[in-house]
């Protein structure tokens, strides 16, 4: 008999839910809702992913039995042992909720969880760009700044399920406050929002995207190239003191300023080149993740296929 | 019958041997000898190195089946599986030299090697300030700046064995140009040599030490303080990043400089309080090296014991 996963990546704004084949990975039914109703309506949230579990299994003709187990990401930190959700800096109303034994007395299915970022790294390991490597940093650009850790074959979470975040490196010893609490950190000068408004002061307009900004550097736009070029080369600093202290073989990045085009990419890598240390810049490869939308919910399903 | 192991520790400057009991950790007989005399004269230093491991066997009243076996740090990348010295920075000559399998055939006894700033990691965390630690850092302030990691409860030693640079990251985006190749390097800010031209710079002197330099900062000197605290700010900045990457519980830090004194700890400290997102700050204690100059032949011991 056919076994399924069920992979659940729950975002700040969507959350999807993929059907997905146990021994092919094979995505074969994909939903999403949003998940900003949801906001302080952390009952609400379970009850609409249970139901959401119950109709998916429904449509698709399946039984509980045919389902391996949930995987479920979540963004923040958690005790992926226990299933506990410590905390979710951007859907407020968490706090140390058992998650795993909560969805599994109400669907009778193992569940598995892990940080959201983590199981990015898991599928872009297992199934993406780190195929095969043994020491790799994944990192995701968007409104925050990410990262998971394969150190010694193994997703590598610290001391508290914290570690991995890349995006509060400080890259200067002085400069601007993050949402951290601390200041320079890599994500207070690369996160989208700070981009845009560095874009915007530059260019005397309110209404740009990532995406028009991209165009305009395809374009030839000076000003946008170099825009892209000290987000690529604050990207590289950070990446550099990543590459130094863990001599990593690969550095997978992903999430939507990566598509930011030649300029990005070109200063990132000539930055690590420039700043790690010769050997250590010689042995890393700095690729652009492979996986896409559906890399959440397949590090779901490879996380559950990894512990059960 | 009691076992010994040999423990040794080749630095740029001296090499220290010393004859520890295997399941003590004592040390109960110790040797030092100048290494500078053998820069470039590689197979010289290997030939002393052998006899005065005989003589120590003499000496001691010791048979070769007495010793579980040899333990050896070396300043260099290493590659510690086939005991291979890639080369060492301050010790010209050496290049892909086969250590362990040159020494085991002249003296007939198993032999272990590993990079020296990983060998005093393993020292610490088994025997000295690290004591029941998953995941830490250890770091080594100098004419360099090393560092060495345990991940998971495992010396992690990265993709080439290259790992634990944590002197070679970068904590501006623009600085002082590093003897690596890169630039604004933490080793550069806070290398010894840094901070002597630095102070004498301020104080005018050209025959200023770091001991000087701590006992002006005791005596309650301001400039000399001032010195401190920003050395200190410096590696709370390169420990933040580390902190924030990796949510170690705990950092130890040995070397000359640790020796300061008030200034350099409060402003580490604190700044690793400022900047480390705020639960990897909580979680995280910066804590002083225990073993001392013991720390290299021990931590020899411990491989040996860990390989035997």
């Amino acid at each position: 008999m056919n076994k399924f996963i069920i992979g659940i990546d729950v975002g700040a704004t969507n959350t999807k839910i993929g059907l997905i084949k146990a021994w092919s990975y094979k995505v074969i039914y994909r939903t999403v809702f949003g998940t900003r109703n949801y906001i302080r309506r952390k009952n609400i949230l379970i009850k609409t992913l249970t139901s959401k579990i119950e109709s998916l299994l429904q449509e698709n003709h399946l039984f509980k039995n045919q389902i391996l187990a949930i995987g479920l990401g979540l963004p923040g930190p958690i005790d992926c042992h226990k299933g506990i959700v410590h905390f979710l800096p951007n859907i407020p109303g968490w706090k140390e909720v058992p998650i795993k034994r909560i969805l599994e007395q109400r669907l009778k299915i193992p569940v598995f969880v892990d940080n959201d970022v983590n199981l990015i790294t898991l599928a872009e390991w297992r199934l993406g760009a780190g195929s095969g490597i043994r020491n790799l940093l994944c990192i995701t650009l968007g409104t925050g700044v990410g990262g998971g850790l394969i150190l010694d074959n193994k997703l590598y979470r610290g001391a508290h399920f914290l570690a991995g975040e890349i995006g509060h490196m400080p890259i200067n010893e002085t400069g601007p406050l993050c949402n951290c609490g601390g200041f320079a950190c890599l994500e207070r000068y690369v996160g989208n929002k700070y981009i845009l408004s560095a874009a915007g002061k530059i260019f005397k307009k309110n209404n740009l995207t990532l995406e028009k900004l991209s165009l305009l550097s395809e374009k030839g736009n000076n000003q946008a190239i170099k825009i892209w070029q000290d987000v690529g080369r604050r990207i590289g600093v950070a990446l550099s003191g990543a590459v130094n202290l863990l001599n990593l073989e690969r550095i997978i990045i992903g999430g939507g300023v990566s598509l930011a085009g030649k300029p990005l990419w070109l200063a990132i890598r000539k930055t690590v080149q420039q700043r790690a240390m010769p050997n250590q810049a010689r042995q890393v490869k700095i690729v652009r993740s492979k996986l896409g939308l559906d890399a959440g919910i397949l590090g779901a399903a490879v996380l559950t296929r990894e512990r059960f």
